[in-house]
């Protein structure tokens, strides 16, 4: 039985930079993600392909994969529906390939609810950190957008709470090197080696019985 | 109040390498461990100084303090016990530092107990992922000397059980690597990190009650 991949999920509050660490990281010559192609209502651009780029629904078919479970995570932007699905990550999983999401926030809290295995990356801005800094030493904003920050970063960080892993995007190479290292340590956890332990040992014993 | 640091545990099947490993991940310049001073029963080496090199203490005083739970963990060899101090660990981690205990599997059993938060790699040989292809491939050892491989395999498998992460290894530049990874990768964790927001936005908001 091949072993099932692993599931990792990049997101973060909006405009932190997920799609260029993403990208970043999809250049490196040792990464090897299945690509997992969305589904959208919306219409096909100029020389895209269903199938490969997106997967082009209707409105009403897409309804239907929400109603009978069949996304792992949508979300909808003005008048139409985007999302990842659950059977394409599933198959590719069960391939025994690892599968690389960037999602919103709202997808990342659904993939945890429906697929707990799954380990999720919490990309963090810079400036959060430097918050505390930056509001002493400045002193010069008005109170209520002070309040307005704090509140706001109170929201993040009450995301991050449901997060694997906090990962800085202070420069991009960090982060991508940060996420990197995570992707192999996860591959490094007893709980994903043991089973190829276990088997090897069954299948020698197997061999022997012969 | 300082983050209390993190205990990293090197364990593995006598003879595997620990030593070699723990010795060039020392070696590195961005590592920096507290040096963790193991207590012993034998006598002094030339040169060896008490406090610096082990605690010398006496056999009474030593179990003692194994009577009195002031040992994280302890081994027998021979005539002698040597073992990890509680406090001293304890006190390094509340001081905010890091430490990095290199200890046999009964070792690294009894720290499981005492210090469930403690990270344990276990470093394991190389051909122990070979042994399959090895005993297919040859054929030509003894049904015995093939059963006892398989035997002590399965008993070391065993161990590693109680781990978190399995390190092979095959050349000590990559298990120290890997250890590297994991050291970081430990300290990207949401639970590593989500307590310094916390109480940066909480001094924030004191500061702005000012």
């Amino acid at each position: 039985m091949t072993k099932r991949g692993m599931l990792f999920v990049l997101s973060g509050p909006s405009g932190v930079g997920k799609g260029t660490v993403r990208k970043a990281l999809f250049e490196q010559e040792d990464i090897n993600f299945a690509y997992s192609i969305s589904m959208t209502t919306r219409q096909p651009r100029d020389g895209e392909v269903d199938g490969k780029d997106y997967f082009f629904v209707t409105k009403d078919q897409f309804k239907k994969a929400i109603d009978q479970g069949q996304m792992l995570e949508y979300a909808q932007y003005v008048d139409n529906f985007y999302g990842t699905p659950l059977k394409y990550v599933n198959d590719t999983l069960d391939s025994g390939q690892d599968v690389f999401l960037e999602i919103d926030v709202n997808g990342a809290t659904q993939v945890r609810e429906k697929m707990p295995e799954g380990i999720l990356i919490f990309l963090t801005p810079p400036d959060l950190l430097e918050l505390k800094s930056r509001l002493i030493n400045r002193g010069t904003e008005p109170i209520e957008v002070i309040e307005k920050r704090i509140e706001q970063a109170k929201q993040e960080i009450l995301m991050m709470k449901h997060y694997d892993y906090a990962v800085v995007n202070d420069k991009i190479e960090n982060a991508v090197e940060n996420i990197r290292q995570i992707i192999n340590v996860e591959h490094l956890q007893v709980k994903q080696v043991y089973s190829d332990y276990e088997q090897m040992l069954t299948i020698n014993e197997k061999g022997e019985a012969k």
